[in-house]
């Protein structure tokens, strides 16, 4: 095989051009690093990917300040808080008031396609619909990726460091031998059933909404298009659930706590799993992983985008050290400061996801205690300025 | 067996002369009301019952304000602040700094010695000893105490309203028809092993200390006497554990994260069970219930006696409504009022104890997430002062 391909080389092999992949080319550019992103989905592909998009401020911070995008501001929708509903009625967490943060809606389909217009427009290096991906060598100091081109031409492109930025089901994370890592994860016993309807916005931020009919939330998109999710059973099945059925289950988790959605034609539905997942070391030799490849988190933290940008700006630092001092130690410095907040986030959509569903091994006392901790957070400055700071990211740290 | 008894009339009658039952009638005395106290211990017997004793600020004001101790002040130790040990070393919570506000090393014992000092002083209606207690007409305007005097004289005291302070095993409770309560029970799959020990203090103020090994609540009583518990299995045997085994569980725990305790003769070893309970509505008929009657808490967020002092400040005010008015709806406002406390005060001892302990289900997802949560908490100052706050008691609320 070898000697069929093209050989080149370049600093870093970024294997997965999602956001997280793109924005650490991008970020790496900007210091000056070459490096060649890959992705096996073709660019047209990704851009029609239906992803929940909040932003957490950093992660704003970090598309404007690097110079990915202004439309981030123009197009996406600033949301200075957000509702908890239960009881009967809903409470506002004002993220302005309390941290003096905001989150922007702005879906990671149009971060997607921000970076991919900015990797462009800076002659970035970035292969969109490849095939036949594989990557060797990884314990030296000159690790490989393997691949066939979109126009059928095969390439063997060898760098100082590979990262793994290719989402949940990542192939480089599968080459980290078992006795080098360790895997943690986390079910919950029960999905998100999503929706697209073409409806007005029936709230103008998020509404969490607890009720002892399940959980929802009411999110937004655009004027006319909006996204909204129910607690739902793993296994459900969408073909079973027409418009009406949905509505019906929609206003009556939402009529528990005194709201009323506006409805339109559902355009779109689907079941999204709930679990978590961390894999540690985030380094093994000369690669690295970043984002989905090395944790995922359940939707209610909106962490999940927020995190994968929070990985890259760390380890676009860290690789240029590396590449600098031609020396693999900014790797584990890397897995060190990216898990610290991997586990916070990990903590935080825990809490979000305990605190508002309906836990199928409920007792009745865990109901009422989880009434009392809706009602000792939202009744607190100090619990709900807490619960702000975490929603928003965590400013501290980089 | 009615005609042999002593028949008598007073406003409030209180069965359970502990700190619930006696703050009550010392409350209710300031505001002109009599009332009459029983208990079925001696008051030796309740004095030498050996209770953790940190006070919530509003618990020390109450005291004092009241015009029941200034000893507290005198002989109890202010913390303004305790220790979050995990992770290899310790970190504080600031309450002074984060909320201005303070807890009180005072314990359960002293809180009784004093008010049954109070009420002596001040002529109050309290009989210890008593036995044979029944109660009776509970839903008529005129519910029934009756029982033997220490003296061996029967007694039959008529009132407006009747007060269950009876502990956690309360006869009270037990009158109240299942089809008139909800009663919300959860059990927790470990224990504390609690010591006293003849040693001086390990540390300036309270250590709950999360290790690989297990929970450990470091806590002083007086210069030469110390509480501190482990945490243990629910059916461990008080007898299979010499002094040598305890010091050298207690010592791993805290060596854990940098502590090294100073040792000392054990004088006491029990085991305390860890469940929480909470009966709802706190009231029946012209009954209502105070304190542990009503809902116990487990030890870890040293919740109990505060929620009992909380109940009875409240409670006191609904009863002079109440007996003002002739009308027992000021009792309904009060489980209203009592049980929005109590369930924030249930989470937080479920909070504590969870974040806290080694929970035997976990998964090694769950032990790094829970020290995601301790790190969260401790590297926020919001989450530190939602901590402070919690701990130190509600102040907002009456």
């Amino acid at each position: 095989m070898a000697d069929t391909h093209t050989t080149s080389r370049t600093r870093i092999g970024i294997v997965g051009a999602g956001p997280a992949g793109l924005m650490l080319s991008h970020l790496l550019a900007v210091a000056g690093i070459d490096s060649v992103a890959i992705d096996l989905r073709s660019r047209e592909e990704i851009e029609h990917t239906h992803r929940a998009g909040i932003l957490e401020q950093g992660s704003v911070d970090l598309l404007l300040d690097s110079g990915v995008s202004d439309r981030v501001h123009r197009d996406g929708y600033r949301h200075d808080g957000i509702e908890l509903a239960f009881g009967g009625g809903g409470h506002r967490i004002d993220f302005q008031g309390l941290v003096g943060a905001s989150t922007q809606l702005y879906p990671q389909t149009d971060v997607f396609i921000d970076l991919a217009d900015a990797r462009e427009r800076d002659g970035g290096d970035v292969r969109f619909g490849v095939t036949d991906v594989s990557v060797g060598d990884l314990t030296t100091d000159s690790p490989v990726m393997r691949f066939t081109d979109a126009d059928g031409s095969a390439h063997e492109i060898r760098c100082d460091f590979l990262v793994g930025a290719d989402g949940s089901r990542s192939l480089c994370r599968h080459q980290v031998p078992d006795s080098e890592c360790t895997q943690y994860f986390r079910e919950y016993p029960f999905a998100w059933f999503g929706i697209l309807t073409e409806a007005p916005p029936s709230a103008p931020e998020l509404i969490y909404n607890h009720s002892p009919h399940g959980f929802a939330l009411i999110s937004q998109r655009t004027e006319t298009l909006q996204r909204m999710y129910f607690q739902c059973d793993p296994t459900e099945n969408v073909d079973e659930w027409s418009d009406d059925r949905i509505w019906e289950q929609l206003q009556r988790r939402l009529n528990a706590n005194g709201y009323t959605l506006k409805e339109g034609p559902i355009t779109s539905k689907t079941v999204l799993p709930f679990r978590s997942f961390v894999q540690e070391p985030m380094h093994y030799g000369h690669l690295v992983l970043a984002g989905d490849a090395a944790h995922t988190v359940p939707p209610t933290g909106a962490k999940g985008l927020n995190l994968a940008l929070a990985d890259v700006r760390v380890l676009a630092e860290e690789l240029e050290r590396a590449v600098r001092n031609k020396d693999a130690t900014p790797l584990a410095t890397y897995t060190q400061r990216a898990v610290a907040r991997v586990w916070k986030a990990q903590h935080f959509s825990y809490w979000m996801t305990t605190m508002l569903h309906t836990l199928p091994d409920a007792t009745p006392f865990d109901v009422r205690r989880q009434e009392g901790e809706l009602a000792s957070v939202t009744g607190s400055v100090h619990g709900s300025t807490y619960l702000a700071e975490c929603y928003t990211g965590w400013p501290g740290e980089r």
